[in-house]
């Protein structure tokens, strides 16, 4: 039987990270990653495989990454996880022992089970499975209409790379607007703006009552009545956590089905962690549970419980997800960290709100400048920062984790506005319209004549 | 005699901040803002007047930010201030009395009296003055050789838009490398790397004897007797702070010329302030005096005075300057904030530094991506992370401002280990390699073998 010191089942983001950070924290530890699938997607360039990138091949994350930590990969389904023995046994009968296990085990999209038609040809879903991925990608190659379920990031960068490669693409969303978990409607209503200006369809606030078709589908009934004709049909409703090995082992999940794990990413079982889109998390800001799925949360937890694997540290603990995420629609981009103003009044906060759009360049004559949008969402009586959301260019994703440092840091509008940015002309907004400053601003002044 | 509530002397960006805050903090008070020049320039836009902007006009900024503010506008050049009687005179000899006063005077270029020759034809200097400039610009457009002397931003900014311009140009620096303040060596030579691709010629660990030519400059000599033909000579040898004024009022200034403010930038004169390149600065880390002058730093100083004017607040306090700036040469960028492992070393500080080079996009197969470096310098006793300097594309300048808000909350490497980073194939580096967790990654792991 082999033998590992520490075992990570699952080698997408989440388990590569957990690997890689225990090999180097524990060099002493020689680390074993077992994972099904032969060639492993970059998760979050799935979208770009159907237009910006010619080849599937272009989106697989080098194993080289493994090979230069000296992880040991093993290609293979684990079927069982053992505590009591220690051991995980795989789909061929082999067994590994270890002394420490990570699950990485991902999520699967989910299957709206109710829905009549979802079985029929051309109706896809995304998972993270290359050839899955590439038979999908071959199918649109002969597609004229493509009908999106489902206006979540995945369903809104699929629609833009597809609409790019020339289909005729049309968005269904339940919600009032696309992104509406991230958003509030200002900036979803800029999400949707920008998708238009594409060539996406939208529909928004519609409920799907079937998917039509004989043995392939044909179009999308609306309960309102319309019929959406189309040669294909994606289903982004969202993931469900793939914790059954762990279920099965014994391990808690909760009632959303995310293995049950504290701070340190244990389990109840201190030689088992979990990490990444398996791993229950809650809210950094609301503390209650999430179903929260981003590389961004699934890496850091990775990274925690690669460092506390044999030895805890409390300044190395999760202290819950604050929902960090960016992405593009053609020439503009999107992010947003912490909570939404509707989220946050929701959970029972009392908010004060500022907005302020200026321009990512400057003076906003330079050629490539690009519209900046930034709202920041705050406590009215601590004045810490609970949320903040970002339109603008390509700027957009590092500006948005310069808000979620914010937001991590329990930082108020004071301390935001007492703070140095550096601006340059060609790389950031000005010195004296900065958009995160001046949207703090707007708070600060308004929590001043409410204080005074 | 006119009556201001709060007098701000200067209009560039830390007044233009000032009196805006002033204003939105004390909305019951009347704001009057002086300044001599008749159109304001963006002062980190001047470079860009020479070769991607088409005319200084672009780079003004609009009158409009203090019209919407409410800030009453004299133009007109301030020759004294008496303290006692609370009055400025201006030029014109009328007088304008405060309850408030605030310096924003800003800075004039260094005129090195002992350099043969720099009162030569064609020798110019870069100071914020728009008839000065256009007229330097229309000589540029003649000449096809031009000196730089001096290696710090503005001279490489500078060379960077002249070569762009088609001018034949070389920097000479003194020192072994150029922007040899704000950067380690091997920032600092990527910033070579990227000038000499664009055509620059550099002459760095150079001393300049003296500047020739009979009534026009014709050339530069070097102290290793090398000669530099030219057409034309920029020195951009630093500035020194506009303090006279204060200094001539009976404030007291410092042994470097800034005028001497306490942490809410009052001077002793709890009704005199002073923001921006004109107020004495020390370091954040090193807690020395510093020569600092930046639009981050000024910006930070102008909204802490105009929030504390007639009330003070803890937590609107200013810390010192962590000399945050950004950079770009062609399409390469550049950015640090903190202090450099030299000079943290200089100061007194046990250091471990973490460097990484990956990609700013990812896939790195994406069209666009850039490569990315991040280099983090840590105190060796606490982890807490003093500096970083980062080469990269045009995400450049928010990810250093992400460094500054890490080293502003004094988060440690565990911290930043800890924390969520949002990503996104066309916004950011990968979840798996994102630099600036890689570096704080090999600076953990140094300090957890050194701990242990």
């Amino acid at each position: 039987m082999k033998q590992a010191d520490v075992l990570v089942i699952g080698g997408s983001a989440a388990g590569i990270v957990a690997a890689t950070t225990a090999r180097n924290f524990y060099p002493g530890k020689q680390v074993t990653l077992v994972r099904k699938e032969n060639k492993m997607l970059v998760p979050c360039g799935i979208p770009y495989m159907f237009g910006t990138l010619d080849t599937s091949e272009k989106n697989v994350v080098p194993d080289m990454v493994l090979e230069n930590g000296k992880i040991d990969l093993t290609i293979g389904e684990a079927v069982s996880v053992h505590q009591e023995n220690k051991t995980c046994t795989l789909e061929d009968g082999s067994k590994i022992a270890f002394e420490k296990l990570i699950f990485a085990t991902g999520s699967s999209p989910i299957r709206p089970q109710w829905l009549q038609g979802i079985d029929l040809e051309n109706v896809f879903f995304i998972p993270k499975n290359k050839e899955y991925l590439d038979r999908e990608s071959r199918i649109f190659a002969d597609c004229k209409k493509v009908v999106v379920i489902g206006g979540g990031f995945i369903g809104v960068e699929m629609a833009d790379e597809l609409v790019k490669a020339g289909k005729d693409v049309t968005i269904v969303e339940l919600l009032p607007h696309v992104l509406s978990l991230a958003f509030d409607k200002e900036l979803a209503s800029r999400a949707e703006d920008a998708l238009i200006a594409r060539g996406v369809k939208l529909s928004c606030g519609k409920k799907v009552q079937k998917i039509l078709g004989e043995t392939k589908v044909t179009g999308v009934a609306l309960d309102d009545g319309t019929v959406l004709d189309t040669d294909a049909v994606i289903l982004s409703v969202g993931y469900h956590p793939n914790s059954d090995l762990a279920k099965e082992a014994g391990l808690a999940v909760n009632k959303m089905g995310f293995i049950k794990v504290d701070e340190y990413m244990r389990t109840a079982n201190p030689d088992i962690f979990a990490v990444g889109d398996c791993a229950e998390k809650f809210s950094f800001i609301t503390r209650t549970p999430k179903r929260t799925m981003l590389a961004s949360t699934a890496c850091a937890e990775a990274r925690i419980a690669g460092m506390n694997l044999y030895k805890l540290s409390t300044v190395r603990a999760f202290n819950g997800t604050i929902s960090i995420f960016c992405t593009a629609i053609g020439e503009d981009a999107f992010g947003a960290a912490g909570v939404t103003e509707d989220l946050a009044k929701e959970r029972g906060f009392e908010v004060i709100t500022g907005m302020f759009e200026g321009v990512d360049c400057h003076p906003g004559s330079l050629p490539g400048t690009h519209k900046q949008l930034v709202k920041l969402i705050a406590s009215k009586d601590s004045g810490i920062i609970l949320g903040g959301e970002v339109f603008g260019g390509r700027s957009v994703g590092e500006l948005t984790n310069l808000i979620g440092f914010i937001v991590q840091n329990r930082m108020t509008v004071e301390g935001v506005l007492t703070s140095q940015i550096g601006t340059h002309p060609l790389l950031t907004g000005p010195p004296t319209a900065y958009p995160l400053i001046k949207a703090a601003e707007m708070i600060a002044i308004k929590r001043n004549s409410y204080l005074s």
